[in-house]
């Protein structure tokens, strides 16, 4: 028996995904994160589903507890550009620190790239903090560049309370 | 009769929807553009639906011409963040030029944002190349912010050749 295996996601993998997404959420210095099991088992395993997701199991520990113990995880989805077609996005890619440095992060990021190509996707796409020297190195060895440095392409947003404000300004009477 | 309409797009409007995609590319000073007509029937209107699409439509010309006459558009899909949960991406806003300064494209812009809004999105999100100041002003004025500015988040990517590249020398068996 090998000594983890990478898999889809299954429903019992959200309590085991959050923990690791509250991990990256550490990693990343952005405290706060809003995200529950239970709506990660909604958005990802409901009637909608938003995302798909490979996890990495520790084959051993699942095995004797009974319950899936999670190294890391890979969750994406399908975005289009008018530009170049059917595009993969992958939103977290995510190894717990004990595990770093095997090549597991490196299995889990060719295996979507894989699932990108079987799906038609022109184009493989993610979002990199520039402080996160570790990944960009990661990611540029593997074929990745910083579409901001070379297009100049910067990333804009409007939260809920802003869409709100704006839809009521817009239209007082609503 | 109101001089246009917006309205969720239909198959037979993409002609010209790819006409003011070529348009919006001449914009941003990017030439080579892949997409065409029948990719847009095919990857918005076939089994699989990759984007949604509202247009704004020339009410007159469309009657008097018995076929659709398009003033600007916005292509938009659902993305997901494990922070906020669903999110609506606005991939294109564009009206073309003769037909700007008079709130249409604000109209176009605040349907989108409601659409997010009824949809149940924690967020809006879209992407503007650094020089292109007169969107930058647009979206500014409605509450959007940069995200690459204010948190350094980059955007990277690879290509389908990169893919290819990537996955073959990980598999050399495949």
């Amino acid at each position: 028996m090998s000594e983890y295996n990478i898999r889809p996601a299954e429903e019992g993998d959200c309590e085991e995904i959050l923990r690791l997404r509250q991990e990256l959420a550490v990693y990343n210095k952005t405290p706060g994160l809003e995200l529950t099991a239970e709506k990660l088992r909604k958005d990802g395993f409901g009637e909608q589903k938003y995302f798909e997701c490979l996890v990495v199991e520790d084959t051993k520990a699942t095995a004797s507890q009974d319950k899936p113990v999670l190294w890391g995880y890979a969750l994406y989805f399908y975005v289009y550009s008018t530009w170049s077609g059917r595009v993969i996005f992958l939103e977290d890619l995510f190894l717990s620190e004990e595990h770093r440095g095997r090549g597991i992060g490196s299995k889990l990021f060719h295996e979507v790239a894989q699932i990108g190509l079987a799906q038609d996707c022109q184009r493989m796409k993610w979002e990199v903090y520039a402080w996160n020297k570790p990944s960009i190195d990661f990611y540029k060895k593997r074929g990745g560049y910083n579409v901001t440095e070379s297009t100049e392409l910067d990333i804009y947003q409007m939260n809920r309370a802003e869409l709100e404000q704006l839809v009521k300004l817009h239209w007082p009477s609503n």
